[in-house]
């Protein structure tokens, strides 16, 4: 494994020490239990938004705490679910009379100890559950992963709660960005967790994993190394198959990298994806491309597309100021 | 070579006319020959700021063209110098009565390929060499090279030029930055280019290489892996030799991914080189951490050093609005 570290132990609390001091302006780092918060208080009743999950997905959550997005993130262990007290320690400090929504990504552990948080608060709550990876079918028994999709939510109800939206409306508004977005991933290499110290799957040397997630879960199939054309079009038909975007359909195509992948083969990847969706009549009116939902030094990158209505696009540009996601203040 | 490419031949194209499309509120690409420029058309008088150099360190220099920032900028081939037609139609198509700033790299065929274009070009016109590279010595035959300092350069006359300060002014301010700024980098692997389909150099399972240029130049001396605060430390060293921050000094602190390094050992890097001038009384007063200079798929990163002040702090402060660099607007 080679990697620039000093320890596994020490890893993530030293990471979040620099993030905490390179942001220092916007965000602030609670050590005992972990959790990023924003500085600035908000106003009063104003929905407080939390997330959280494991490490290694950044900028996902921490950096994506800010104005007119989060107002906590709880970084468990790397791709390792946080726990309720670091969830409700979160909650309680920034709570502000609006109540607490928190968001959450499908996999078993996240969701069960935001169960636990939840229960445990004792102000007004509710969860919004991200489940945009149509690699795995929508009956699967656990449901599916919430991937690189989480941040459109979080990004479209950030804007809603800074708005003043209630509670249920910022409920209603995230399972609605959730239900009207679809993802789907590949990888071309596996990625190492430090404390593994190995890749996470095996890979050959001319073989893809087509429908990977984000921790290195297989995907639907690996396959031969193919031109990045054809990887286009199987994420693309897998997102068209869930979606079904008609023609005319606005939607916003959101090109994430997993974290070793050249910002050269990301634009490319979106132009072939944009090329998809404009034969097809659909109009992509917002773009996003770049590394947001890692899966540490994985390379290989995710496709989302969100349905498009007025609203979520004027909520879409809303100003934000993240450490790792900025526009319009 | 696992990249999600067509082809070597039609990588560079596809991939800009996907960065033009997803930007097309801010840039526009040219094709015969390749530039990217700025769509809103600047103030009359303001001095026109063109950079360029070989493509595979975006978003250098593409990514940064915009308000506050590039007015232009000239992609070449992937580890190429772009040609002066490039240099020269870049220049013509935004310069606007306040002559030309070329901003360039030091590397013997971008300097060429700059002169000749100045030559050509019939308005006022200027040039900064950015040689921020301490991992070579000041008086190495062609000097030492351009690496991520250059952004910093980039954004603080990016400002200047904006204020409408004249040519000359940001000529001796881009000198002024390219002095007060210090830069060394490690690679952890090697870059592959597409059109060679092979690492660029070999390094072995525990080693790394200190001094790495952007461009997989092999640099002071490969090392075994060693912790990140041994990395640093050497890192740090090389700088502070040449930059002498004394205490009490603001500086500017960017810690800069070359491609395939995950964020949570960036902020890592950042905290412990926050650290290790906190110890010395150098004050970090501004930060900035990302993958902003890099090499394709390299596994690595770089510090950069800026001494601050107030002048320079308030341009570096000043509203950005570039593709993949942006704060105040």
């Amino acid at each position: 494994m080679k990697k620039m570290i000093n320890g596994v132990e020490s890893l993530l609390e030293e990471s979040l020490n620099g993030f905490a001091k390179a942001h220092d302006d916007i965000i602030q780092f609670n050590h005992q239990p972990h959790f990023v918060r924003r500085n600035e208080a908000t106003k009063q009743g104003k929905v407080t938004l939390v997330s959280g999950g494991g490490s290694g997905h950044e900028p996902l959550h921490t950096g994506l705490v800010g104005k007119g997005m989060l107002d906590a993130a709880c970084p468990g262990q790397i791709f390792t679910s946080p726990t309720p007290d670091q969830m409700m320690a979160a909650a309680e400090s920034v709570e502000n009379g609006g109540g607490v929504l928190f968001i959450v990504k499908n996999y078993a552990g996240d969701v069960m100890n935001f169960e636990i948080a939840a229960e445990m608060l004792e102000c007004e709550h509710a969860t919004v559950l991200v489940s945009d990876d149509v690699s795995l079918p929508k009956d699967h028994s656990t449901g599916r992963r919430g991937v690189a999709g989480t941040l459109i939510v979080e990004k479209i109800v950030g804007a809603a709660a800074e708005q003043g939206r209630s509670l249920m409306e910022c409920k209603e508004l995230g399972d609605r960005v959730n239900n009207a977005t679809a993802s789907m991933g590949v990888a071309l290499t596996s990625c190492t967790v430090p404390a593994i110290g190995q890749p996470t799957f095996d890979i050959g040397d001319n073989e893809i994993e087509m429908g990977v997630g984000i921790h290195g879960e297989r995907g639907r199939e690996p396959m031969d190394l193919v031109s990045a054309s054809d990887i286009v079009e199987h994420l693309a038909t897998a997102i068209d198959e869930d979606l079904k975007p008609q023609k005319g359909q606005q939607v916003l195509l959101h090109v994430n990298g997993f974290g070793a992948t050249p910002s050269m083969e990301l634009y490319l990847i979106y132009e072939l994806a944009a090329e998809h969706w404009a034969e097809k009549g659909v109009k992509v009116t917002r773009s996003l491309v770049g590394n947001y939902t890692t899966s540490l030094d994985m390379a290989g990158a995710s496709i989302t597309l969100t349905l498009l209505d007025d609203e979520l696009t004027a909520l879409w540009d809303e100003p934000v100021h993240a450490a790792n996601l900025r526009w319009g203040c």
